[in-house]
């Protein structure tokens, strides 16, 4: 089989814009629920008719500040309600990893030419957009969803901390 | 803003694995639902440990028999129950997009050491993966999702006819 071919090139088609925030400002509060906009380098903008017809989008964004992950590590222990359970860096949403490709479903509150205006995107102002679809709830709805017992646990943590 | 680089590369960390299937049997009935499983790298299996608690995945995969898309192009006539509607590239799941990344949220089944058993992945024998997160709800659960109402009717259309 032709898999000699391990590399691939991906290409920035516009970048997450958060108004009033540094690109590198990594110690503040950072809400991804806070208004913003994803613009789209104009040579795609016919791209986007009518997607302003979905409530959601699928955002595949490239985590340009993240560095690469070079090799599995060790698993992390996390606390569940039975202990400590390892836990591999595929299962969480650590930036560092073999391709440090980031996704999103944020809500589409509108769109304005090459500008789609978005909550919930939790991105850095300035990061690179690699792809953007309509959210499909038969290809990305899964109401039967279960998690592990330590990001229940997690969770219920950081709901609390915030209150 | 530093934004100048437009071009990032992505790195091959597994296959995906339809036994009984052909690379290339575009022309056969394609079934999502079938089991196949995600062969990945030994490289990265310790970052697998303890993925087998998510009941659904993420899984990023590089489209690799896709042609990538060069321009916009012009939006698609779409029937919908008031006519025809235009729908960009965007909106559609077309693999002919400037980067040839699909995404699919299967069930995850089982895991054996560094394969992944999955239904719902919608991807060819052979289509290398690029990453595989645990499906988060918090995340990538919307429920209260719209869409196009061409969409809703392309999709009745299909059920009528698998009856």
């Amino acid at each position: 089989m032709a898999q000699e071919k391990q590399w691939f090139r991906v290409q920035t088609i516009g970048y997450v814009r958060r108004p009033g925030t540094g690109e590198t400002a990594r110690d503040e509060y950072f809400d991804p629920w806070q208004e913003s906009f994803l613009e789209v380098d104009e040579r795609w903008e016919d791209g986007l008719i009518g997607i302003e017809e979905f409530s959601h989008l699928v955002v595949l964004f490239y985590l340009d500040r993240a560095q690469r992950r070079r090799t599995a590590g060790e698993p992390r222990q996390a606390e569940d309600a039975h202990g400590l359970t390892p836990v591999g860096f595929f299962s969480t949403r650590t930036p560092k990893r073999p391709n440090p490709i980031g996704i999103a479903c944020p809500r589409l509150l509108r769109r304005d030419g090459n500008r789609l205006y978005v909550e919930g995107i939790d991105a850095w102002d300035g990061t690179p957009i690699i792809d953007i679809k309509g959210y499909y709830p038969r290809d990305e709805l899964r109401p039967d969803v279960t998690i592990p017992s330590w990001l229940e646990l997690l969770w219920a943590r950081h709901d609390a901390e915030r209150g």
